[in-house]
């Protein structure tokens, strides 16, 4: 699994005992879905069907550095199936695991349409 | 399932397909979920455990309203466990379900606590 | 007076004094009027045109739940009146109130227009 | 009356109908009207306690420039009176008149405590 | 150099150590610069194209206001440049000061267009 | 220059123009700068001191999604400097690049102290 995307735990994302807001995270990590699946389809009209099971493991703190990481678990034909792990970035210790979040491509009418793609793909080879 | 806090959704909510995002979704029903609990619990020192899969079954536009709806599932010795219904105000069309939302009761010191509740109470009850 | 929406004072919502930001309260209370209007009249095609007094009774602090609760005052041809009133939901504690919010009713034009309502509604009967 | 605050309207400052959201503006005079307070009282520890009549005599629109004016109608002892316009900072067309913003002066203990101002103070000549 | 515009820092405006986020101050000056630019183009339609060195020479705390200021450095034929300081209003220390901040006016079809303005205006003398 | 974090522009995020709004981007950038520095220091008590020029190469609009990469330009003392570049993630066309970010070690009362490293080291090698 790869991480990428990294945030800083900041006073507005507190809930009102002091760690971090859990809809806050939930939110990160469906943007995170959201754009990871509309690099891989090149095609940035997707949306969220489903999402499996969500284990909060620890909390997070203010100052605390998390990093949301994001993988293949399936392709569908019209739709990705991907797994997703938030961690502590500085002690690596797991925040959050998902084992099942389901991303609906859609065509230009708004409905469900194949991909066509069936394996992992790079940007930078795209653009060789 | 008793329905109370509505939203309005604005531009501020979309996602960049120009439909509700679901992230904001999620974070509307995670602080649902706990100021749910700890009206049951009487105690705001809590925190999610544990969520179901989520369907996402419809979506939502700007200028829709919706209304999230809370019921408890199960009364546990030191948690609650929720299940939750986001639908459309205007059509009562389903938006989002979710079977179980897990949340913990905290004590002072930040572990799990016994709350001694065993059933659903009304504020007005209490105050009586 | 029946209440909907409610709320959990997060650090985001709180002015530098450490209560809830007085803003914030009044942003909450201008969506919960606009939406209650669109449900009532049928139409998300409404805005604020006058606010009577507020009076701000008492503060809530991070952590506390608030309610906001809404009722019609008057049905006019173009406009519907509304009364409000914010409480600490734990305590039942009033922490604002305002008489008097005139919503108008507008057509696709932009302009005022008559709503044909005059008195409240249920969407659960709406929809029998 | 003098302006100072500016907003530029953006994406997220509207309502669903795509004018600038009533709730929003709301905010951003409430925080005009403390801070204005906090400058003249020499104390950033004040709160809102009255607001009358809000007439919004216009809207504004994505793009619009807007400036919030404020000008002191009375000093009290542990208050202080404010009045306030909102235009747009092109035409200058009235968006928004309050008659009365009543904040108070809060001593250490949280408590309304006399402010020992009797007229308006430019910072300037306070550092002289 | 004129100051108008003024924020109060409030808790969702501070990084984890609890002073001014530096990215919210970044913001607010990014936001001026656009509407400060929009009224003397006398066109909404306006992008940052530069900025020249942001020195931060102190910071801001929960409850302090500070005051943004903005000059004209110079008149391009298609761009204005401006000048910055960030100041705390009560005290009037420099936060931020920037020398250049390059605006570029768009025409209808979003490419750079003349302006044809060469020296500062006042909105009063232009509605005379 | 590794490119981790991501952000899928949202109608929150954009100027009335439509394009995104440059303050937002700032603000991730500051955030971004502040992590990378707290990663490789150790120390999550850093500020932003000094950003030299920023050049706005080209704009992104809704639905577009960015990366933002950072690398290390120098090790201070008790500050880090780094350089930024922003970019198309699909299109690798530039948005934006910085060639320095100084970000200043804090000590525990606040003052710049040093932070006895010399080169980047990954969070594996630590956890070792």
């Amino acid at each position: 699994m790869r991480f990428h995307t990294r945030k800083w735990v900041k006073p507005e994302d507190l809930n009102p005992n002091g760690t971090l807001f859990g809809g806050k995270l939930l939110a990160w990590i469906d943007e995170e879905a959201a754009l990871y699946t509309a690099i891989q389809l090149e095609n940035s009209k997707v949306v969220t069907k489903y999402i499996s099971e969500i284990n909060f493991t620890s909390s997070a703190r203010q100052g605390d550095i998390i990093e949301i990481g994001m993988d293949v678990a399936n392709f569908g034909s019209s739709s990705l199936t991907l797994k997703c792990e938030v961690r502590n970035k500085m002690t690596r210790e797991t925040i959050l695991t998902v084992d099942n979040i389901i991303m609906v491509n859609l065509g230009e009418d708004g409905k469900p349409s194949p991909h066509g793609k069936t394996k992992i793909e790079f940007v930078k080879d795209r653009l060789k």
